[in-house]
């Protein structure tokens, strides 16, 4: 059995809870090894106090879960009922009415419904904490995979780089990148790669498209690869042939906001506060309600993951974490700058992931 | 307001209910035209069969709400509480116990008790049936863009079986064929390309690696493509350089039994029953406990949604409705076979939407 199993166990032990039901593929995958994506299909991981944990998968992924995870696994054909084969294999365990351990921000409403009939109205608790905070902190091996994954994105940054021509399409640039990643063997992006070009750049989470470069546009890149499950993400904006003044104030008070925060990040500090002091440089350059986003967010098997880097987050950065930090400037019809890191706190203070120059590039 | 709106607005009254609560970041898009995947963010239509509806969406996300729903549309900073801005919009039309409409299949069970809290203990009832009904018949728009979609996945095998050479790693076809489409302007892929080689073929959900293609291997591509917003989904099999009578033989057979379920399709027929009639074809090959899945699924904004072309499906088809047909032979060592066609049945029978020639192929 896993050391992260353990951990579940003893949580469970703890908390007085006889089962947790985990059905997050990501979570699954940080469990068990088992990587699986089941689309609509049923996926469980249970994990008991005392008991050997089972895995309930499609029967076509049965052989893979079984090479990755040494506990019992329970297949179901398409045509079978998978909740028929979890009620037996719970049967002499289950006691009524008990407290069943679940991830409640995932876990779909009707397969709570379904467990609270086998359990006959068990009480629900939520083992997401546990979770994120086993996830949040990582591993030597997990690191190095997230260094790994850093340089990657840093290559990728400068195969856009120079991919920006006058007429290009950010798609056209897009397929550049991923092309050159995966003739390099990096063939797994850690979400859909975006560019965004000129006024397309004020829309943090615009949609790539068929506008072509201009002169005098920002030109936006955020990506990330994956390497052994383990993300990276990373954002740059640079400058077309030229930029003017108001791009240049936009793209150096941005850049300010990020050094700023990466400079205070250190073990104990509230997460809320980190988001703070960038926040406060874009404020008092006056663009304050162009930066309409959080600091950043967890990152590892999600791209998004615990902790969420905004304002209103009371809880501390603690030594192992990995997190974004990512101000972002975005002036309608004007256009938009970001400048994401990858942070890991180390115990000697922050260590950057992600190393892409961050100074100022106008592009020829 | 949109007929779609309407028909929601129309079923909660037949039905009682005074509030719609629609999470499922497709369905969105299905009903309103607004895009947007919140990730973890929350994201939500409220539809009500009098009031007119209201998105409740992340504050970057504003923009592009607004230019695709004509209703309300309210925003939220991430350091906000979201359901604070949802109970502040319902608080004047919400009465304790309400009869309620969600999506049990998707909606996390988080927000569930949130929203029993706000309305103290509701009945909840599902939309779902309605919702993938609605989304199972496809207008002549709807099909115009999965032909379109249809065609480009033809495209896409051909690019891939273009690529094939000896020595040549999955991933590296993978990047050819992704590659060619975004040259083209087809960046957006319905699932990740799967490209698998040899005994990896034998896995029907396998990952693609750096195995590469020797003599004697099966060649297995499972893709699709979007186009504007509906997915296509093909597989194809060929054999690299020679193939054995064991390899033509299953081959063949899967053909036949593609080719047999293509035959029955027609209105009024009971969906397990065209399982069942692709699945005697291979079992009475031989080879029935090797085709370990259902004979396919819905397609459209979804690269699986209703309905379940599983055995055990009692539903009927429908004019309208566009599906897979995808029978698989997976031999553990030896190499598996799929071929999948989208099927879209019209009033004069089924309409294939995949083109790619589906004689065995032996390339050279």
């Amino acid at each position: 059995m896993t050391e992260k199993i353990k951990k579940i166990k003893q949580w469970l032990e703890k908390n007085d809870s006889r089962l947790a039901y985990i059905t997050d593929p990501t979570n699954i995958f940080y469990l068990t090894g088992f990587k699986c994506n089941p689309h609509e299909r049923f996926l469980g991981l249970f994990v008991f106090p005392e008991d050997e944990p089972f895995i309930v998968c499609p029967e076509l992924e049965v052989g893979q879960a079984r090479a990755a995870f040494a506990g019992k696994v329970i297949g179901y054909r398409d045509d079978q009922d998978p909740w028929a084969a979890v009620g037996k294999a719970l049967d002499k365990k289950k006691q009524n009415g008990e407290k069943i351990a679940i991830e409640p921000s995932t876990l779909p409403y009707k397969n709570a419904v379904i467990l609270s009939d086998l359990y006959e109205s068990p009480a629900f608790i939520s083992i997401e904490g546990l979770l994120s905070s086993m996830r949040s902190v990582k591993s030597r091996a997990e690191l190095d995979a997230m260094k790994k994954a850093g340089e990657i994105a840093d290559y990728a940054v400068q195969i856009g780089v120079n991919a920006i021509k006058k007429g290009r399409t950010e798609r056209a640039i897009i397929a550049e990148i991923e092309y050159e990643l995966a003739k390099h063997g990096y063939s797994e992006m850690a979400f859909d790669t975006m560019v965004l070009t000129g006024e397309n750049s004020a829309a943090p989470h615009g949609y790539p498209g068929t506008r072509q470069i201009k002169e005098g546009d920002f030109v936006l890149f955020d990506l990330g690869v994956v390497v052994n499950g383990y993300c990276s993400d990373i954002t740059r904006t640079v400058c077309y042939k030229h930029a003017t003044d108001d791009q240049i104030k936009i793209y150096n008070t941005c850049l300010q906001a990020n050094r700023a925060a990466i400079q205070v990040v250190r073990k104990g500090l509230r997460i809320g506060d980190l988001d703070g002091t960038a926040r406060k440089v874009i404020s008092e350059a006056g663009y304050g309600h162009y930066f309409t986003h959080r600091l950043g967010h967890g990152l590892g098997l999600g791209e998004h993951e615990a902790p969420s880097m905004s304002a209103d987050n009371d809880k501390t950065l603690t030594t192992g974490m990995v997190f974004t930090i990512e101000p972002g400037i975005y002036v309608p019809d004007l256009g938009g700058v970001r400048i994401e890191d990858d942070i890991y706190l180390s115990e000697d203070g922050p260590v950057t992931l992600t190393h892409y120059s961050k100074d100022l590039q106008i592009i020829q």
